[in-house]
């Protein structure tokens, strides 16, 4: 069984004074030093990343991990917008399956914060249609666009999703790599500025640098003496349109609803075996639609359950959600970010998750979106 | 065995009234009508790119294949600068070895020429190290510095560069989808201006739009009912440091050293059981290095061997190169590149090259490098 064996992510936050290249070497030897192992011991490298190509004039990053390293072993460079992390993930967790007892890294950094808020935006508009990014749209009006259907039709309220808010940062204020750590109030959320109506900023992830990265072996000796591990039961990814008016319908993210039937089922577990998941929150109104596409939430309930705050740690309920902070609050270096959701319910998994530990978390899942939901990722790690 | 059973490519040129959409779109068509599928048939697709973020502001390719073919298969797009092509068709034939009876398509696209040659050059220049573009370098710079280094440790002349620049337009004359189908005198070649000394315009493959596709399967059900088939014997990859300054030496590609004895190995062939070859020759020089690196030629024979135009359709000899016209002529649109490569070895062993058919074509190699020489890719077909 293929095995997650060891993480590392650096801190995610405004990082002026580290470079692209200073984070991925930090990410890679964290890892390493984590799980005592050398980087020859490391037959291939997945590396995620989505904007180095466009905001940094650095593309080909295969070679420049090579040159870091100093190694001449295969790197591969896989981007699909914000899910770049769990599709790098997908791809090296396959590699494996037909490389027996072999071990690779996978590993994901994004450097965004060097730039003008207009041109970081820009870039990461990118990843919407052109005639989306023609009309003006960015990801903050695609899902606003999207959270008025689902508020209109299930006739909730902007409260209903300030409550993701104020849970993920109180989820933040205990994770110390968090670009966040401060606890906010709903009354500060529903107060801050609007982006797009009805998504204010506080219902928005930040802008972030950072990198993550991952051992996932498929070496039975290895895996045996790994001090942490969790077997990768499912990994599945999926597709959609790029444009929201080629969808059938704006409350729900369907490519989530196909990732997820195909990782339970490949797993043959159910949304009630997770203890612990990681759901892309990039916006407030982004994580109820996980849920409920996850088949964790009834279709529709997502708003009453969020104002409940059922899945906040230290609520004892049976599972917890984003107890990195989520997006929201531990931050969003794109290409990371995939990597560091599969990193934290490894955390989770072996029992190294300190002040945010959930008991008995045997099972978790990692949810990994692209865009406006063009690609979706689900992982599943248990042990 | 994994096996090549159908490949299309777009002309390649300067396409201005095709979108980047457009060529996606017709090399895809084009080799599902070229093999009787229909795109139901197809349980993932793999994408090379790599410039259509910085030039088109066009990321998250996946889900805009997703939205033109109207699917939800898992889609991956890869880049290794203009290595993207091999490494896709790589992380394909990868992918099969773990699904079996499966099919999977491997597309390469580029839109180049829509821009001022400065633009795409800089864009071009981002698969070298930021040092290196600080210092003004771009490719042909790049590659003029190993080039003068062969030179003048081998005692060559320019003349010997243009010998391979002769032979690839000759062969891009016999091949109606190359950019350049123009036969070009060694003299016309020596007296065409500088770009970057010794290289001259006409040792440069030019800036292309294209697109390439093939299907890839290991259904062999599906396999035996192909019209064309050819079995994947070999695809690996290997990487070196992205800077020249950090190579040991400089008359050599050394990763397309590493990966093509990886796949020699792995497919208990030798250079010798090849009888057509595409090789990287985005330079002249380069396809010098690439003869000798993959074996065919003995280090430093290469000028002289280019000289004689062993390799050149007609001649009768036992291994023929780029019948495609290569890079040179049959033009460099970067992601299609390596598609293209591969699709015109399959031409070649399935007997379609028409008038550019080579005899008793049983076995071939493709060879693709990322900037230059960060990545080596080299896949064996045979039948």
């Amino acid at each position: 069984m293929t095995s997650v064996i060891g993480y590392y992510t650096t801190q995610f936050g405004e990082l002026w004074e580290k470079s692209f290249s200073d984070l991925i070497e930090e990410s890679v030897d964290g890892v390493l030093n984590n799980s005592f192992m050398d980087k020859r011991e490391i037959d291939a490298i997945f590396f995620a990343n989505m904007l180095a190509g466009v905001l940094e004039n650095n593309l080909h990053a295969p070679s420049k991990i090579a040159e870091i390293l100093g190694v001449h072993i295969p790197i591969f460079r896989v981007e699909a917008a914000c899910a770049s992390g769990g599709v790098a993930f997908h791809l090296a967790k396959n590699y494996l399956e037909s490389h027996p007892a072999k071990t690779v890294l996978v590993v994901g950094a994004e450097k965004m914060t060097d730039y003008s808020p207009e041109e970081t935006t820009n870039a990461l508009a990118s990843a919407a249609s052109g005639e989306e990014q023609e009309a003006g749209l960015t990801f903050p009006g695609l899902y606003a666009m999207m959270a008025q259907v689902y508020l209109e039709k299930y006739k909730y309220t902007e409260e209903h999703l300030a409550h993701i808010s104020y849970k993920n940062h109180y989820h933040g204020s205990l994770n110390d790599k968090a670009h966040f750590r401060k606890k906010i109030t709903v009354d500060q959320i529903l107060r801050s500025a609007y982006i797009a109506s009805p998504l204010k900023v506080l219902d928005c992830s930040p802008i972030s640098d950072g990198a993550s990265a991952i051992i996932l072996s498929s070496d039975k000796l290895l895996i045996a003496k790994a001090n942490h591990k969790a077997a990768v039961l499912a990994s599945e990814v999926a597709t959609d349109t790029i444009s929201l008016k080629g969808r059938k319908s704006l409350d729900e993210i369907f490519a989530t609803r196909i990732a997820a039937e195909k990782a339970f089922n490949h797993s043959k577990l159910r949304p009630k075996d997770m203890k612990v998941a990681e759901v892309h929150d990039c916006f407030s109104i982004a994580e109820i639609f996980a849920m409920e596409d996850l088949g964790f939430w009834k279709k529709g309930s997502g708003g009453k359950k969020a104002k409940e705050r059922v899945t906040m740690y230290g609520s004892g309920n049976d599972l917890i959600v984003n107890t990195s902070g989520g997006l929201k609050a531990s931050g969003h270096p794109v290409g990371a970010t995939g990597i560091k959701q599969i990193g934290e319910v490894f955390l989770q998994l072996t029992n190294q998750a300190v002040n945010r530990q959930v008991k008995n978390a045997k099972c978790g899942l990692a949810h990994n979106v692209g865009g406006s939901g063009g690609t979706a990722v689900v992982t599943i790690l248990g042990n």
